[in-house]
């Protein structure tokens, strides 16, 4: 009997291996695995749905997640996969499994971020399953949308030529995560030691408390604008633009001037010596909007406040290019260095 | 900071506990957490969406559930919780977090019964996440379903004088475990030792690979039967029963010989020395369906090979009562024995 390691084949590869036998046999189902989220069809409404899995020691640590934040963002982050459709999100469920670590009051904190997300996204929990864990906690959130047939946007679909366009800013989330990771390891050698947070509460709360773009998916509507291409910035920006690429058939040209990053996340990074164009390409959780329009909707983008142009598409799906504040061309990468590739394991998202 | 355990509140409190404050917001959502699924209607349709998580070691013991198995049941016992409102399912999603224990190979084996359960119940797989998870494996499996508005059943709506009536046969699931329980038992103490399961395929099939009851679902649309209320048998018919009871505030009279049970697991009950009524009131995991119909359909469901009428409902909220098989009443209880209740873990499902 052979076995093969899930390592060797990666997070990507394991799920393709898992998924690739899939069958498609009812008719309501219009798209399946692969996306963003699926799109169900019952008898001409468009159903959209999408699935989280959530391990403490994984995807977060409690030792500085709060567990409130932890359940806002457990819902958000699923939202975020609906908004990425171009579907605005109508009901989650919820699943816990939790060992007999954590009391009712903790599990209460986890429900009190839930029920806050909720009601901010105007959102209702319909479902979900409570169950013991032999250790740790994990949570599942699936999550339902509804669109109008006509503005379903996959991560397919975009042209050479259509012009990339990202929400908000960027690395935040990431320059968060380094703040967090720093007192952490302060904490724990010094534990009398006061966490140093003050000054970052707005990357902290990217990388603790993230935001769904419904506004976004909302204000793009009023523009009359209907995306080619979508896609949620979970893994980090190179990471997403490659798929939208691989989806699509295109190639990519990206202009590193145009990346969007506050001015604290650019000081921040600085001050860790880190690249900031890096943190905005690899660094993740941002979960941010990333979609291609046509050219001729440029107007309806241009200084916008809430989205930047930061590139297009080319013909040549070889062609994975950053266009460098200087002017050179250098292959655009999707991982930097080890620190960022850690939070890379954040599902399909 | 007042700190209650899990244990206080028990499974169904903590449910209780932590979605009491859920509000529901939108127009689409008819029915939220508090039945076997969720109901959505998106302009005229009516959704159905359940959702149960599975964890090693508290749901399943990979010392003798195959994985293939495993993965069948993921599937099925998610359709059952759909079945029980009605409604026929359409599509799953499916998140697994697994240790570094498992292989890929492992996981093509829970695949293959997942995908199988799919064909054999022409659903769709549309979703999912992929995940390390620090210690065993969990599933979480979310499954929708489409129900004609007129049709959808909840367990609320049974009058006093509806017949109770029951899918199928009772206690085989349970007495599927104390066989595997036994050889378990036996093989740790003589790891050489072939295990002794024949002749017990049937109720060996009935713990490992369960079925969802679609065909009875279909049989009594084509009945023109309209069940005024219906469940599904995860936890054991007596704790059920109490279901249905407090949801449609009725009191219930159940007839000890009308209980149907197959005369293997009735056999086999006696050989371990167990009580067959008691693993058919107490034993779960038949994911039978139980429902309630007005009495002028009795016709309907007479002689109907995979139908048994067992009871009735009353008008008195605190009567639950067993009628024995030699006349006497004695107060239904909704869990038998320490060996039993273990079992009763499943969540909500």
């Amino acid at each position: 009997m052979q076995r093969t390691e899930i390592e060797e084949l990666g997070e990507f590869g394991l799920i393709r291996r898992l998924t690739e036998g899939t069958v498609l046999r009812q008719p309501s189902t219009l798209m399946g695995i692969g996306d963003d989220a699926a799109v169900l069809n019952p008898d001409g409404k468009q159903v959209v749905i999408s699935t989280d899995m959530l391990c403490e020691g994984v995807h977060f640590d409690l030792s500085y997640a709060p567990l409130k934040h932890l359940g806002y963002k457990a819902i958000t982050v699923n939202l975020s996969d609906i908004c990425a459709m171009n579907a605005l999100p109508t009901q989650v469920t919820v699943s816990i499994a939790v060992s007999n670590r954590f009391s009712v009051e903790a599990l209460d904190e986890l429900y009190a971020g839930i029920h806050k997300a909720c009601a901010v996204y105007g959102v209702d929990l319909v479902g979900g399953d409570t169950s013991t864990s032999p250790s740790g906690l994990m949570l599942t959130v699936t999550a339902l949308g509804i669109v109008d047939s006509a503005k379903v946007t996959s991560r397919a679909g975009a042209k050479s030529g259509d012009l990339l366009v990202v929400s908000g800013e960027l690395g935040g989330a990431y320059m968060g995560l380094q703040i967090l990771e720093r007192e952490k390891v302060v904490f724990q050698s010094a534990p009398m030691a006061q966490p140093d947070l003050s000054g970052h509460e707005g990357i902290l709360e990217r990388q603790l408390k993230p935001e769904a773009r419904t506004d976004v998916i909302r204000e793009i509507d009023e523009l009359g604008l209907k995306p080619t291409s979508m896609i949620d910035i979970s893994d980090g920006l190179a990471s997403e633009v490659f798929h939208l690429c691989a989806a699509s058939g295109t190639g990519v040209k990206i202009y590193e001037d145009k990346l969007p990053i506050s001015q604290h996340t650019y000081k921040t990074a600085r001050d860790f010596n880190l690249d900031p164009t890096l943190c905005m390409l690899s660094g993740g959780e941002d979960y941010e909007l990333l979609f291609t329009i046509a050219q001729e909707d440029y107007e309806k983008v241009r200084n916008h406040p809430k989205l930047s142009v930061i590139g297009h598409m080319t013909g040549d799906t070889e062609e994975k290019t950053l266009i460098t504040k200087n002017g050179m061309e250098t292959p655009l990468k999707a991982q930097g260095w080890d620190g960022v590739a850690k939070n890379n394991t954040q599902g399909e998202g």
